[in-house]
């Protein structure tokens, strides 16, 4: 890999895009060129990089050339048109779609986990699914601590998973509220919603992606398939609802563990206390614990709200949150763009 | 008792009580005479009930002579004043607070589940928790099929459950990010919160109630406690994280259950159908589901997302939501007010 690669974010106007390109800078990744792709809807526009501008242009098979690492984050349709032709150029694909992320031939990396695993990339890494990196970022420590069997997980997850028009959407819904001056007992709006299939705005709604016959979401079944292939441990099981909550950008998440050793807070904290890109925020005297507003624009992700689990023998309940356009997608991109260079 | 009795509200103005108002006028309990109480500062105030101005009088220990019924909703520390002279006086109390639920003596009621304990009533009826309350309109059907052992559930909870100055609290944040014509990245407003420790708008509080020693909050707790003595099942184990989201007056809770004898999605479904006062919304193919907006001001809980646990042998999850002003506390205490004319 060339030292100083030529990089590819693939969807720059997008949500994500515009943060792997802001995160890039932040992290003085060794850029040697960038080249911004996006729809031709969107070629034209000039984003800036390190004071310069840089044109986007519009996403072709022809792309690839003399691109070493490429970002996407585009929707799982155009990773699975173009991230094979990428590879196929010769370029290293960090894929935050979940198209290649269960192909036993792309490693999913969640780099503070098992960041070794980019070694044994075909030319497409996946990075993923947002809800499950910053669930394993307070996890995994624990998991190494004493061994996780099973885990039930609430999220609470931000507009900011849908993209900037949901995003907009949220904003939306509220301005229609306050500047029409409504009672609080009147927050079902009028206007219809567009992103979401429902009003998002002063509720909440308990579907994230779409659903499996089986009544789960496809979300809420990456915890249990992501987790096993990121921790290397199939016999992990994962009890998950996912649910969209009117938050812009960052995702929580309430956490029951068991685990096969014995448990102590003592020794969660510990754990936790030296588990890297993780912020122990636990003092409830003080009220201190994450929250989304305070995790929002962080690389790290934050766990609290660590106590002994009231219905396991051997379990521990924690809360942790992190940003969902950073941990949770752009950031972990990057990082794993750097460990490729290691 | 009094087959009209005559009935008193305390708290007659805060966000519970004008519920509390509407509902006996709504279900037409056959009230013979109303009393309004409040604090000094509300005295004076008048309400309107079945189209006439009830002025209301200040709550004083002479209050209670000639009452049959008294609902209380005005904060634990009232009750545990002037319940006992309230039962003294002859009149029999509803006391939607935490003070009495635990007392030995002292029947905790949803009248769905456990409505012939308000017989043995010694003077004080407790009203259980809200979240607890919701969660059993949907779990006691499944334990009644099935015998319920833990659960593992996290709540999405309104902030109508705090009271009128938390509902003014998030309405006026959310005024101030509109009106400050402020973007979605910048959601972190300059006033400063007062009825919450943090901001509550475009945010979630891992917080509801306060801590114990343990790290749960007394709110958590709850489930596991009050839900042992509804249901009468005292090996029952619930593990839970309680936390406020930005919505005005419904709760939402997402429950892992596992039971003792087998289930099947069908009986559950059977057993969720024929419940009293839940509907039952799972159309995942059509994306309905229950949501807070869709919840509030109506009687009925709301359940769905039903499907088998991924995480326990014997287990479903489902997800459960109820108007928190009403089941979670008005609609319930009148329920037992009117169980106690049966």
């Amino acid at each position: 890999m060339n030292r100083t690669p030529h990089v590819a974010v693939v969807g720059a106007t997008g949500a994500v895009g515009v943060e792997m390109i802001e995160t890039l800078e932040k992290r003085n990744f060794p850029v040697g060129k960038l080249t911004l792709l996006a729809s031709a809807r969107s070629a034209g526009k000039k984003l800036k990089f390190k004071g310069t501008d840089v044109t986007v242009q519009e996403l072709t098979k022809d792309s690839f050339q003399g691109i070493d690492i490429a970002l996407f984050s585009a929707g799982g349709s155009i990773s699975k048109e173009f991230a094979p032709i990428a590879a196929a150029a010769g370029c290293v694909v960090v894929d935050n779609s979940s198209a290649f992320r269960m192909d036993p031939k792309v490693p999913l990396v969640v780099p503070e986990v098992n960041g070794a695993d980019v070694k044994s990339h075909q030319g497409i890494i996946a990075n993923p699914n947002c809800t499950t990196a910053i669930t394993l970022m307070a996890l995994y420590p624990l998991h190494q601590a004493f061994g996780v069997t099973r885990v039930f997980a609430s999220s609470y997850q931000a507009v900011s998973g849908t993209g900037a028009a949901a995003i907009e959407e949220l904003a939306r819904q509220n301005r229609e509220w306050a500047g029409q001056n409504r009672a609080w007992d009147a927050a079902r709006l009028d206007s219809a919603p567009s992103v979401y299939p429902h009003q998002i705005a002063f509720n909440v709604l308990p579907q994230v992606d779409s659903f499996l016959d089986t009544g789960y979401t496809k979300e809420e079944m990456k915890m249990e398939n992501e987790g096993r292939k990121i921790m290397h441990h199939p016999g992990f099981r994962a009890s998950v609802t996912c649910v969209r909550v009117p938050v812009f950008r960052a995702h929580s998440v309430a956490v029951s563990a068991e685990f096969s050793r014995p448990v102590s807070l003592a020794a969660a904290r510990a754990a936790l206390a030296q588990a890297p890109g993780l912020d122990v925020v636990d003092d409830p005297a003080n009220k201190r614990y994450p929250m989304p507003l305070d995790v929002s624009g962080k690389y790290n992700c934050a766990v609290g709200r660590l106590r002994l689990d009231c219905a396991l023998d051997n379990g521990l309940c924690f809360w942790v949150a992190g940003d969902q356009l950073l941990k949770g997608a752009a950031l972990n991109a990057v990082q794993i763009a750097e460990e490729l260079l290691k």
